[in-house]
């Protein structure tokens, strides 16, 4: 596995995101890695993440697959191009559309594994498979369209 | 509008939804209403819930959809079956698919507004679509396939 999170290669000024931004301090802080040809990310959820007693809320369940889906495209984009992950200007997608099967009830309490392929590069768009794993049962399975981030919604994008 | 929120009629064991459940104090205590054969909630985003800089993060729209849908579901269970609201036993969903297109970003700052309309209900499955509306602008579509849920999982279920 890669050692530093694709999460923190992300420009200052775009690292704010409630799901994965390292600068958000109220936030899920997610971390994904490389893994191969596969990326993967694993969150301990809190206590409160409750659905109902005893299971994972669904909205953090697709969050966890958006926020894992966009960060995967970022560096599938850096693969793609043959650069240096951090090297600017700096890949960052945002989410056009976001699919979430869920298969199973996800219990509450062991960690979250989140799982992430690479199944269409096309120009801006980068489409990713994911899927949530909890002790060596997938309980969700989800797919990210994401795009990259159009310049003028950069801070002192234009 | 009706008076009384759909989640308020949730049974005390199933209200602890990070998403929508009265009982949950760190969550977000969605609120769902009838408006006609519509359904509508609106929250107030905080402004930690940030994608990039000024802009709504994608898993809250996300998080918003489902539990606007599955309440949403429980509602028109009640309704289908020409049933009170609240009455028992009680109807409560989870959902089995979600999926949200993101149409345009979502600032951050005014309140959401979700609109839920029925679009098949098929024994103990209904389908819901969403939209997630800033100042009378549609940012976000979506759509929750929404089960009834199964007793095994209620509290005290077999």
């Amino acid at each position: 596995m890669s050692e530093k999170a694709i999460q923190d290669f992300y420009p200052d000024d775009v690292a704010q995101c409630y799901g994965c931004g390292r600068a958000n301090e109220h936030g899920l802080q997610l971390k994904s890695y490389w893994d191969g040809d596969e990326t993967v990310a694993v969150l301990q959820p809190r206590p409160y993440h409750t659905a109902i007693p005893g299971f994972v809320y669904g909205g953090l369940i697709a969050s966890l697959i958006d926020c894992h889906g966009t960060g995967t495209a970022a560096a599938a984009a850096y693969r793609e191009a043959g650069r240096e992950m951090g090297s600017q200007p700096a890949f960052r997608f945002v989410t056009a559309s976001l699919k979430v099967d869920y298969l199973r009830p996800t219990p509450l309490g062991p960690p979250l594994e989140v799982r992430g392929t690479i199944e269409e590069i096309k120009g801006r768009k980068i489409v990713v498979g994911a899927t949530v794993t909890v002790e060596g049962e997938v309980c969700a399975r989800g797919q990210v369209v994401a795009v990259q981030m159009p310049e003028h919604m950069l801070p002192g994008g234009k």
